[in-house]
């Protein structure tokens, strides 16, 4: 029986499904184990899996919540190719910038082609070519599709695949406030997506990644597995990527009075806190003449890095200073300073940079020396710091920012640590695990700016077009639902994805099999989505733990009640059992199945 | 408005859609003329197509015909990756016999992949890792997913693609019977999807292609656009690919009583009509001292190639006799020599083989000299012919086959010509095109012996599985339809494909618009799906022009009518127009819809 291409009475006898009792050895978080042991998928290569015919449901039902609420927000579904020629990426940079992680291609003709990871540059030209004035717009488009990117490290089963299935949508706007809209629709779209798909998630504030463009937010679907590490508040909704947060800048502070700059022999202070030892013990005193105590919180670090922007080819000696008792986070480093390049220096730039004093590089050298010096932003006027004094050995002390140096503007380079305040004042942070499920952006004019994407406006001038982009990992996302929703047993579905709403078990010799499968036929003429275990010869054991395991919603048990007119209801996710009349099972699943 | 992720009310004023007026300058066949013109798709590069909203669509009516069919055949869909690794391509041979038509790709740490052309392999082993028992089969797996072949000369738009949309089957059974059963359940329900989708198809005996195996037929699309030629007899349904044509072999003939076989000095005949003119004109007579003539059919006529096969190194020498009059067709030599490499000989060939002297060549030289000698089937025992002596400028005359000659077996080389007799015994044959819309073919053991894969039979000893592979061109059937289904102004859809059921058109300055919107709602609100043409500033000619190119199969016009209460009924296939009141237009097109 199917409706639209879609059974909805799939019989154990015949499906295309063997369970597995233990773990697949390459399994280590529960969505793999449990995917893999429920016969949902089947690992072909690295990375790469095959949809079983369950599994195939369940990643199809995902795509239709996904569908219905594209189409809500006015989105219409296209298919767009996976291989796409290598100009497209050439023009924009995303053939050297995505690097390894891009499948490549050489057709017979010697052409190179990529496979897709997202489509931006196809859909630019896409809508390129056909619209044309202001009154076309906006437009939003989605697909939903393969995509492929060779990671590095596939890991975690379908959470992290080298194939995988995504729905990315592209917003095309004549104006930033449309641009603004489509971005709104979409994020109130992803919200009742995944609230549909019963997903635990917090929306946050997120770097660019290669994409280039401004405003952007990640939905993270909350697990201790996922790769993805974000910071909330104790005190408020506040959530954002780590690579996203801001550093509170604290108050400016009078210059004046401050003790004079004195730079001070400081010999074996190879690290900050010999350097801290060393100073505690040097017997400095303050303007009150009583002891000065110093920590790591007053010293002023200076990492040095070099960087290359996209397309040039000489590199920027860069100087960072962080306050040294925190690390340099160089992925935050790297998130401040996109699209650039980022490499720590090495020995050769030091001995073609003779004013750079390794280990003890201080702001004076950088500033004396035109290199530009960016500082955390908690180094504001007025304070004062220990550094490097440019010399082996040495240090300055009450080195004071705004009087001694000004550094060429501020960088988020430093580490976020659980206890900072919150970027919005409210509570203090700590960091949480989470599974990266959706991503809106606002592109801005990146793309439309390569190709010279412009539409008439209505004061007949050419505008250029301003595009969002948007997408949701469908494959992830079932794994994300089985990371948050399992028990020791299997799988625990919400009703929206599970591949059937009820699985009907008939155990015993007698006609409970018979029973089950004309249960199992009337619910399905109710258009309710049945799996009914009619396999003989199978123990009731081994069914209630496939049953377990598969995760369906509601059970039915046709089993020795059966002789006294009752069968026995279950609950997948409360555990609840109940004995009904099997006279009224069907019409009670499905009222269950009608009212979830 | 949408129903399980697929919209049922579309509206002009914001579909994603611009018509073109001229063919694309790339177009040469209909389908990919109309839809290109239709705004179906779109191309992206050489072979590969972007499907736009309504191309989505029809060809998501395609694909969920044919899954309701493979459903009702009890086949299980699954979806497997399209990146597979070479490891199984090499074992079964495919990675080398696929040649350059094979996308191939390394990835970052050197491993090969390819870009699945179809799926046998993963299939094999996706069963093997699940199923163990004679209990367990049959089972019949489908998907339907992008396929990717490095095609020499992509054409004709999305009937000849790189990146297409396919179905592919695989059945698989413990015996002969079970793969007859699965595949005459996939004949029958290749049937009912190419009926139901409206095609004209003749279902042909096909030869096996890259594949192995013995039964296959193909199903072929009737279209003079179509790249594959077939014959259909003038009084029977037999059709077959031409490399399928089995010659009617006729009867034997009494060998004594025939002339002797002689040795004349034939100068200066080096084609079989300078040879026939030399003969009639060479005073030969008969028993009865009649003069004898000679036509191109009584000459024999041996063709020479060497054959390789796979996994071998060594080339084998092989002589190929037919009758003068026809040419060998090499697609149907291949064809038979299959999986084996075919060549012609080359001068090396005939310098390493001294007995073949080139334009000589008899059947005594190879005979002789140990090398096979394979004939067409109408060179019978009996039959007398003219041909080489093995001599330079000499022939034979009245070598009687099975006295003067044995050869080592026929084969099907010669090409069919338009009135040869059909196999059947009625009537006689004719060419025709088609369009490859669909193949089933018993694959046999070809894959399970690769990959060993057997199953515990009921006697407790292992049997080797059998297989069948079924497949099904998704987007290739879409432009097969259009192909059939067209006229000089566009597509005409039959409603199971349609991208709607209606298509509603407001023209006029009024409430026109608002009239068809309303309309439009209430059909939708019925289930039936809908495109309603709202837009404004465009004229009502544009507006008839675009429904006619887009093809729906129901129009309805909200005109100048409107002012009387009535509005026009179109049916896009007949032509027909009928003005109705307003207020039935709705109740009349859900029953046209329902009936349908």
């Amino acid at each position: 029986m199917s409706v639209r291409g879609v059974a909805v009475l799939l019989r154990m006898s015949t499906l295309f499904l063997r369970t597995l009792r233990e773990d697949p050895a390459d399994a280590e978080v529960p969505s793999h184990k449990l995917l893999a042991r429920g016969g949902y998928v089947r690992r072909a290569a690295p990375g790469v899996y095959s949809w079983l015919p369950l599994g195939k449901i369940v990643l199809e039902n995902v795509a239709n919540v996904v569908r219905e609420e594209m189409n809500r927000i006015g989105g219409q579904e296209v298919l767009l190719p996976a291989l796409l020629p290598r100009e497209y990426y050439e023009a924009t940079g995303r053939w050297t910038e995505y690097g390894d992680s891009l499948f490549r291609i050489v057709d017979r003709k010697g052409a190179d082609y990529l496979l897709g990871p997202t489509h931006e540059e196809l859909f630019t030209l896409l809508v390129k070519g056909e619209y044309s004035s202001y009154k076309d717009f906006p437009v939003i488009l989605y697909q939903i599709q393969e995509k492929f990117r060779d990671e590095a490290r596939p890991r975690a089963g379908i959470l992290r695949g080298r194939e995988f299935h995504m729905k990315d949508a592209y917003s095309f706007d004549i104006d930033d406030e449309g641009l603004q809209r489509s971005y709104e629709l979409h994020r109130d779209a992803y919200i009742r997506i995944f609230d549909r798909l019963g997903l635990n998630y917090v929306v946050v504030a997120a770097t660019s990644g290669a994409m280039g463009g401004s405003a952007s937010e990640e939905f993270l679907a909350e697990a201790d597995t996922g790769e993805d590490t974000f910071v909330r508040s104790t005190g408020s909704d506040y959530a954002a990527n780590v690579e996203a947060v801001r550093t509170p800048v604290p108050p400016a502070r009078p210059v004046e009075g401050r003790p004079e700059a004195q730079v001070h022999h400081t010999p074996d202070t190879p690290t900050i806190e010999t350097l801290v030892d060393f100073l505690n013990g040097a017997g400095l005193r303050g303007a009150d003449e009583r002891p000065r105590t110093f920590t790591a919180a007053d010293t002023l670090k200076n990492v040095l890095v070099k960087i290359r922007r996209p397309g040039e080819t000489e590199w920027e000696v860069l100087g960072i200073g962080v306050p040294g008792d925190r690390e340099v986070d160089m992925k935050r480093l790297e998130a401040s300073l996109e699209p650039a390049e980022v490499e720590l220096l090495e020995e050769a730039d030091f001995a073609a940079n003779p004013f750079l004093v390794k280990g003890y590089v201080g702001p004076r050298a950088l500033l004396d020396n035109k290199l530009r010096y960016l500082v955390d932003p908690r180094v504001v006027e007025g304070t004062a710091w220990v550094t490097g004094a440019d010399r082996p050995d040495h240090h300055v002390v009450d080195l004071v920012c705004g009087r001694d140096f000004t550094p060429d503007g501020t960088i988020e380079a430093a580490e976020v640590r659980d206890g900072d305040p919150s970027p919005d004042g409210r509570g203090t942070l700590y960091t949480a695990r989470g599974i990266e499920i959706g991503h809106v952006f606002q592109l801005g004019r990146k793309y439309t700016d390569t190709f010279g994407f412009d539409a008439l406006g209505p004061d007949g001038k050419p505008k250029r077009v301003t595009m969002g982009s948007y997408g949701i990992g469908v494959s992830r996302v079932v794994a994300a639902i089985v990371e948050q929703s399992h028990d020791d047993k299997g799988v625990v579905w919400p009703r929206e994805v599970a591949p059937a709403d009820v699985h009907v078990v008939g155990t015993g010799k007698g006609e409970q099999i018979e029973v089950a499968l004309r249960i199992a036929e009337e619910l399905a003429a109710r258009g309710v989505r049945v799996i009914v275990d009619d396999r003989k010869g199978v123990s009731p054991g081994v069914k209630f733990t496939d049953a377990e395991l598969l995760g369906v919603p509601t059970g039915v048990i046709v089993g020795k009640g059966l002789a006294s007119g009752v069968v026995e209801l279950r609950d997948r996710a409360g555990g609840e059992r109940e004995e009904i009349p099997v006279d009224t099972v069907v019409e009670k699943v499905a009222a269950i199945v009608k009212d979830a």
